[in-house]
């Protein structure tokens, strides 16, 4: 992954078999955060601390800010509150945010106490907007320069902006009353005439977000636009805050984590941690509720097959083909919820065009249920030498595929319009619906064509 | 979604009616390009083309980079080949290049011929790296400086760098023979003295990726070094140009939709197509052979049945649990998948660990296993008053759910051991697994317990 990682897990190593950690001081503290991290992580967690230890402040809290929440916690402790008060203060306070809230919540109080009071105070407001929200993500740390000045003015102020300001590409021009009303890179400050106002070579169409936006909805403009950072405002267009492209980053990955395994069945909660860190007792707790539902769902299965009792006992064979035909409807389900999920994330397809979907999906299931019906009715047939009980297991695939096909997509799009993420519509709750109703479709099929 | 998209198809739809669209071309000018596709692609191709040739020659290939591959296809169907020659000149080689492949390919040669030589050539360069590799993100237009000269000479150099290099936040340092010996950034010019040399305030821990380096990690690198743009050098470190970080977020969002398609068990293929353009045939095509192979792996159910006749004769009521317990193993089996494509992804997991993760998941299942089959043989033992038969099932579900935990984990390892991407692993692949293998196990323990 790194190119510069093994080399430093080396020099750890060696380092600290020979007692020599501070020889590496100057080598450490020139390296990129997120490889020392990654160093710091696989040491003992003694050892971690005799290596954090030596890193200048800036350096330390950058590691801090990539480390897991296991080393944070353990690094934290070890410190005297002071010195915590201190890293955090030099940290981006997004970043500090996130290490009070997530890793350390029940040393809140003590650490923010020890904080600059300027930055606990930035703290604390960031800390009251709801998760997942654009506020969180946001540093109130970013350029602002007024209309009125020259671009040679504003090139003279980026000069002087504290190193503490992440980003300087975009300029954002505020009034008097701090409302947003324009923004300009860095690069046109450079290029424009030294003399020129910024009023006047400003942009003014503005893309901003409150803070209470979705993060996934911020990550969507800023792809959508290809900004490197989102301002974001209050209804009243008063400037609060940035959010920088880094962190647009970070919200796509863990978007992309949380998708697949809630797709897969697991829900939320700590997604962001490595597989590794998660307590196993929390990663059941995680699966259980959902597995226990689905479980309680598919007794209905059950009654279905009492239901068709008489017709089950006089032809055993029906029974031979029901995994198959249940699983097929399952799989097929679940295809056509991938599609529609991510159809409806990236806004390709809007509940008005339920209509639409629902055609194209029941045209698209029948095609599949014909074609895969060829090849079970065949298979039927070369077993049981019943032509009736082969078309009973055909014409149940066309129709079961048909069907799930349809669930597939109105589920997620009724679950979109209810304002629920149709994300957490997942392959085993699709899977789950076809068994019953798949079960049903086909004995019922059976009863009719053989006449039982 | 967009704060201005409505209000521009507003525009749009009564300059259509009055016939007077040439009124709306300052205005148009002056939009987002992401706006301006979305609106253009919502109207009738021929209204597409009459709004499309209002827009600037810089505006219009903006807008054709956003464009879906039918709107940009019949769009420059109706142009002279001259006409898209100068429009494919106007945008970043990569864009070309991704049009020229993707939307137009058989017009590949006729474009090209008419395009810039020099732009030619660089499109004719990128477009022979192999799909989802580095090279075909990268544009050859980036800034780049000698050691040799100072902070001010940089800047007056980034001054005069032409409008067509789409960022000048980094500048690359390279020696005389085009080696990227460094970097740094446009901030990082103007805070230095004016008189300081290039050479002792760069950066020279380097971070690069080759041009057949996958996608996704060049996203991973980017996404861990909190860069804007990576670097991109051939094997003996000669700097062949760089990936800007608008295009990681393209990548990672393509991403998100293929992960999710995948386990749902879709074929890639065409997946960055918004869901109504992919035409339904297309669709099936990579559905039907995903589908198809499980079916088939699914009429081992059939043979295991069989194998078991006389015991399903004996005590019918054994068939009615079926569906319920591979049901529940295929929904287990997907969540351990799940968890795990998603931690071999982001590096949490490696092979290594493959000892570490068969005993986490063993364990794992066999607690959830447990827990449900309390439900399930309470469940059985309302239902068929014998607890025999309620054994048997609490007894199979704890066995399945481990065996799919174990099934669920093991396999995307070892895709991953065999250098395959371990997303190919989808819910209906484990589903279909656990099938045939769940209803052994379940009718192996009621032939032991009942006596049969």
């Amino acid at each position: 992954m790194s190119p510069f990682l093994e080399q430093i897990e080396l020099q750890l190593h060696e380092a600290l078999e020979k007692d020599e950690l501070e020889s590496l001081r100057p080598i450490l503290n020139d390296e990129y955060p997120a490889d020392l991290a990654d160093a710091i992580e696989r040491l003992e967690l003694d050892d971690q601390y005799e290596v954090f230890r030596l890193l200048e402040p800036e350096v330390a809290a950058e590691v801090l800010n990539e480390l897991g929440a296991d080393s944070t916690r353990s690094l934290l402790e070890r410190m005297h509150p002071t010195e915590v008060g201190d890293l955090l203060d030099e940290m981006p306070m997004d970043d500090a945010v996130e290490i009070l809230t997530e890793d350390v919540p029940e040393y809140q109080e003590k650490y923010l106490a020890e904080m600059d009071p300027e930055d606990a105070a930035e703290v604390k407001r960031l800390m009251q907007y709801p998760p997942e929200s654009a506020g969180l993500l946001m540093t109130e740390r970013y350029v602002h320069i007024s209309a009125d000045i020259t671009a040679a003015q504003a090139l003279n102020h980026v000069r002087q902006v504290d190193e503490e300001v992440e980003t300087v590409t975009d300029l954002y021009v505020l009034d008097a009353s701090r409302h947003l009303i324009g923004v300009l890179s860095l690069r046109e400050i450079i290029t424009a005439a030294p003399e020129a106002l910024i009023g006047d070579i400003m942009e003014t169409d503005l893309v901003s977000v409150l803070p209470d936006t979705d993060q996934e909805k911020v990550a969507r403009l800023v792809s959508r636009y290809n900004f490197l950072a989102m301002p974001v405002v209050d209804e009243a267009n008063v400037m609060l805050g940035i959010i920088t492209v880094d962190d647009i980053i970070d919200v796509l990955t863990e978007e992309n984590t949380e998708d697949i395994l809630r797709f897969g069945g697991v829900e939320g909660g700590g997604v962001d941690q490595p597989y590794f860190t998660i307590p196993l007792l929390k990663v059941i707790r995680s699966r259980f509720g959902w597995l226990l539902l689905l479980m309680v769902a598919d007794t209905l299965t059950g009654t279905v097959m009492r239901l068709f009792n008489g017709q089950l006992s006089t032809v055993v064979a029906l029974s031979f083909y029901i995994p198959l035909l249940i699983g097929t409807g399952g799989n097929t389900g679940s295809q056509t919820v991938s599609t529609i999920i991510r159809g409806l994330a990236v806004q390709d397809i809007r509940f008005r065009d339920l209509f639409h979907v629902l055609r194209r999906e029941l045209l698209g299931g029948l095609l599949l249920g014909l074609a895969l019906s060829v090849v079970a009715g065949l298979r039927a047939y070369t077993w049981d030498q019943d032509p009736q009980l082969a078309l009973v297991v055909g014409l149940s695939i066309v129709i079961i595929c048909t069907w799930a096909n349809l669930m597939g997509s109105l589920i997620p799009m009724i679950a979109h319009r209810l304002g629920i993420d149709a994300a957490v519509v997942s392959a085993p709750m699709i899977s789950t619906l076809v068994d019953a109703t798949g079960l049903f479709i086909y004995l019922s099929i059976a009863t009719f064509i053989l006449g039982l």
